[in-house]
């Protein structure tokens, strides 16, 4: 099945999953609101705890919502669930390097791979919508755009690198109401890093992101960043683990887990 | 130095640090007011993921505030702290079986021990007090009692185990305030996980606490249970690790952490 989804926003997570698994693609910011989303990321046993010190010590890009015990694939976060086929789109590394693409993870996945299922952001934008801020990258059906900052995380054994952020725009009188709306869901990455002055952060062109697609900006618009989760594939990268198995930036797990259930109590 | 302390509650952390480094033992409630305090428990490197991953899986009683390097025995949480030898009460345990007490941990140590500092209910008591709820174990100069329940906790790898309760009797008309102040303190425990009916927690005699001392009620008090940090050593019993030390219940590591970082943002 490959026809694209009259109604993505409205989709059922397991209607969603089952799309998905059965070989259609398409970044997720916008699917099955009210629910959350995860990034993915599986590695060998022998490097699962560099990967869950690292998020402990890394907290805001890394908030883990589920750890899957050594080649189990199914999650506590989506019933019925394959965490090898049920991405819209995966990406393989081997020592670092990106070497394939798939929409499908079957036929790269092993035994002794531990995934680490990492809040995302996209599941804070049903609360910023309802709050009325304007998501920008969904109103133009794009992926966010996400950059590699110059800031640095927090090592763990082996693992090193910089943080990740995703960026988007937000008019001046409706930025109070987005830190407000996401510091109250800190599983999901939480309030903002920064505001504005992408300088700062190490980012030199907004138009150019590392991962995602390019930005647009409504007239008055300033760019708000969050941390993401995409952070472990700057890691990947920056530390060379033999291999791993992550989801492609924006190509996110559906979970049936309600986004309310990761806002904190007021 | 063995002395008592004039006035524990305004004990320095470092002070505190000091004193239990050269001697001094003591429960560790009501001391340096307005400082985070942290339970310990350090497992030979191989056992540090099921413990990181058995926090991660019960963050209730098992909030992680920092991990240590294998053989390392400094926190970031402590400025020129030895956790060999900076807490009041240590206890020792080989194959699930406590060995030792010692007020001191540096003959125990080995160079292959992670250090895990977990939040302490100790650190929202100050929240409690300035919110006008008594603290009746702090007027009584005692330890607070401790219990293990009947809820399982989810396994880990090799790990499992009931969770551990510390419990505070709350005047009826106070309960609300304890249940906000302290559901804004997740890293510390957050709110309570039961109130009154011990007999469903499987708590027979409130009298007989496992760990601490029996409880002083006041007139119209209701017991108010605190999911705890001791639950690691009911895990340490129960899964009988070959190695671990821990803090003595009640014996807390007092860190330079301001107990407010820990109060989410509102």
């Amino acid at each position: 099945m490959t026809a694209p989804i009259a109604n993505p926003a409205a989709a059922a997570p397991s209607y969603a999953r089952a799309s998905f698994r059965n070989g259609y693609c398409a970044p997720t910011a916008g699917w099955s609101n009210g629910f959350a989303q995860a990034n993915l990321i599986a590695v060998p046993r022998d490097w699962a705890y560099d990967v869950l010190l690292f998020c402990q010590r890394n907290p805001k890009p890394c908030p883990v919502l589920d750890v899957t015990d050594p080649g189990v694939s199914s999650t506590s976060l989506a019933d019925e669930c394959d965490l090898r086929t049920d991405l819209p789109r995966y990406r393989v590394w081997r020592d670092g390097v990106l070497v394939e693409e798939p929409i499908n993870a079957r036929d790269y996945w092993r035994d002794d791979l531990v995934c680490f299922l990492i809040g995302c952001s996209f599941t804070f934008e049903d609360a910023l919508s309802e709050a009325g801020v304007p998501l920008r990258h969904v109103e133009a059906q794009r992926n966010v755009p996400m950059y590699v900052t110059s800031r640095p995380c927090r090592s763990a054994g082996r693992l090193h690198g910089q943080m990740v952020v995703s960026m988007r725009p937000i008019p001046p009188g409706l930025i109070t109401t987005a830190v407000t709306v996401t510091s109250a869901m800190p599983a999901v990455h939480g309030a903002p890093v920064h505001i504005d002055d992408p300088g700062s952060l190490g980012i030199h062109d907004l138009q150019a992101p590392d991962f995602g697609d390019p930005p647009q900006f409504g007239p008055n618009d300033l760019p708000v960043f969050w941390a993401c989760g995409v952070t472990l594939q700057a890691v990947v990268i920056a530390s060379k683990p033999p291999y791993a198995i992550t989801h492609a930036p924006g190509h996110m797990l559906i979970t049936d887990i309600r986004d309310r259930q990761y806002r904190t109590a007021r």
